[in-house]
């Protein structure tokens, strides 16, 4: 295989309560990519369409995390990529991620899969790197394993795949407005009360346990967060709105995604899943903000080849 | 049926990083218990075998659990109660709530179960709060659940029975030295950092999920306290040494038993378990300490019918 044509899922990092530790890939949202065997040596960047990003391979998240690929790499060629950018950088739903994660993984597939996810995922995050400073892999995670991960530690990196339930949809909407990811790390608290700390961990293990029983009402009563929540809604306008509206329009739960400012709901259905968009739209509207709302499936495959 | 005879499990609660929300039943180690329905109204405890506990219903914690059983009950009759108690007050592996626990099972099962496990754990809590001023549920839940469960959430209170691996082996000492439930609670912190709160809810997820999977590595991994046992292990004499020499001789990982001062270790399989007692016997001897060692698998089913 000399080329190969890639989607990119966009990721929903944190899911409420696993603060810098869960993350869950989209089927519907995410980027394409096509990466081409090349003789020469390196990365580049031929074409970024629907996005304007550096083409440079050391300033491009995708050219970076490649750059890691390669360096643990024993082939002699190079890549070339071109990127169909359709994930907003800044939306908070793992922009960087899908480009850094997408590289890699058509990297590995053209090679014959050298590499194992786990390794892919420490390339991928040299990406995130760039993007955001923090080698961070909630949402690379998930865009490589598909459906939840869990990073249960970074050293060593340990990443746990959990099982999704197959109805478990989830609906997102990306207020047009800029919120820095380093804004957003930098508001947050470096102490919290170990009162909120034990709700917190409850919840992820009460997360984790309804994922792998496909138990909806349980994810529904873990999806909350005492601690992150609180703090960085201040930054997203009608956060609560939104939230309290798709609840009552059926969504078992839901938060910021990532750093914000998207809000995600997740429920049980693409029915529910599509009053819960209606709603989102609806309060937006009312708000007088722009928006995109996005409603998908939860990707339990990751990155993979488009025909 | 007029009387019935029980085996109340000791229990291990917090399991290293989820303090305060999880915890897991014994097998081999607990209290046995006979109740009798009584035509006089009211709780009776006839006989305590055992240890020196009082015999006054309000001052016992199998008898405040009786009653708050009875208040919500439509029985007209009383129970009468004898205890033998073979788990030592104190020893940081849930006496208290085993006598609760047992109490008001056998009540239940008696009266044809008029009550949901939940409701049971309601009532048993009432007993933890006349042993330790606070009505927590991490033992008394596994007690009446059996195997591990997570208190996700106090209010409203929701109660998780998580699945335990077939393999899945406790060994525990109890070193001969009083710490008080209090001490060991007032020398915590209120603030943990956001870090640590990240590593801890991370393994609390990884925990779960190594459970559900039958995952013995990923169980070992997630066993790790970065916030409670650095603090708590001060009181405990040679619980460094207990612990490493634990897992050196096989266990998956390890930590301090509820408050303490009992050290647990979980392995996988009997014979582990075996070895993992001889290290601890052989550590605390070396250092003078008086202790007890118990093996035990974990307990799938909670307080049970004696024949």
């Amino acid at each position: 295989m000399e080329a190969i044509k890639v989607f990119c899922p966009a990721t929903i990092a944190n899911v409420s309560c696993g603060f810098d530790v869960l993350g869950l890939a989209l089927d519907s949202v995410g980027d394409e990519m096509t990466v081409r065997k090349t003789v020469k040596r390196g990365i580049t960047i031929s074409k970024i369409i629907g996005q304007d990003l550096p083409l440079e391979t050391s300033k491009n998240v995708s050219g970076v995390a490649g750059l890691a690929f390669l360096e643990k790499s024993d082939y002699n060629g190079g890549f070339e990529i071109e990127i169909d950018k359709r994930i907003k950088p800044g939306s908070g739903i793992g922009s960087s991620a899908a480009s850094s994660a997408g590289a890699v993984w058509a990297m590995n597939e053209l090679l014959g899969r050298p590499f194992s996810t786990l390794e892919l995922v420490q390339f991928a995050m040299q990406g995130e790197k760039l993007a955001s400073e923090v080698a961070h892999a909630d949402n690379v995670a998930p865009a490589l394993f598909g459906g939840f991960t869990l990073v249960r530690s970074y050293e060593p990196l340990d990443i746990i795949a959990i099982p999704t339930p197959t109805e478990l949809f989830a609906t997102v909407i990306h207020p047009q407005i800029e919120v820095k990811t380093s804004d957003s790390r930098k508001i947050l608290k470096t102490k919290i009360t170990l009162e909120k700390g034990i709700q917190q961990w409850g919840n992820v293990g009460g997360l984790v346990a309804g994922l792998f029983q496909s138990d909806y009402d349980l994810i529904g009563r873990s999806l909350e967060d005492h601690i992150v929540e609180p703090i960085r809604s201040i930054l997203i306008p009608g956060f609560d709105d939104i939230k309290s509206n798709a609840i009552k329009a059926g969504a078992l739960g839901g938060g910021i995604s990532g750093s914000g400012p998207s809000i995600f709901a997740l429920s049980k259905g693409e029915e529910i899943a599509k009053k819960v968009a209606e709603s989102m739209h609806e309060t937006y509207q009312h708000i007088g903000i722009p928006f995109d709302v996005h409603i998908s499936k939860v990707n339990t495959q990751g990155v993979k080849i488009l025909a």
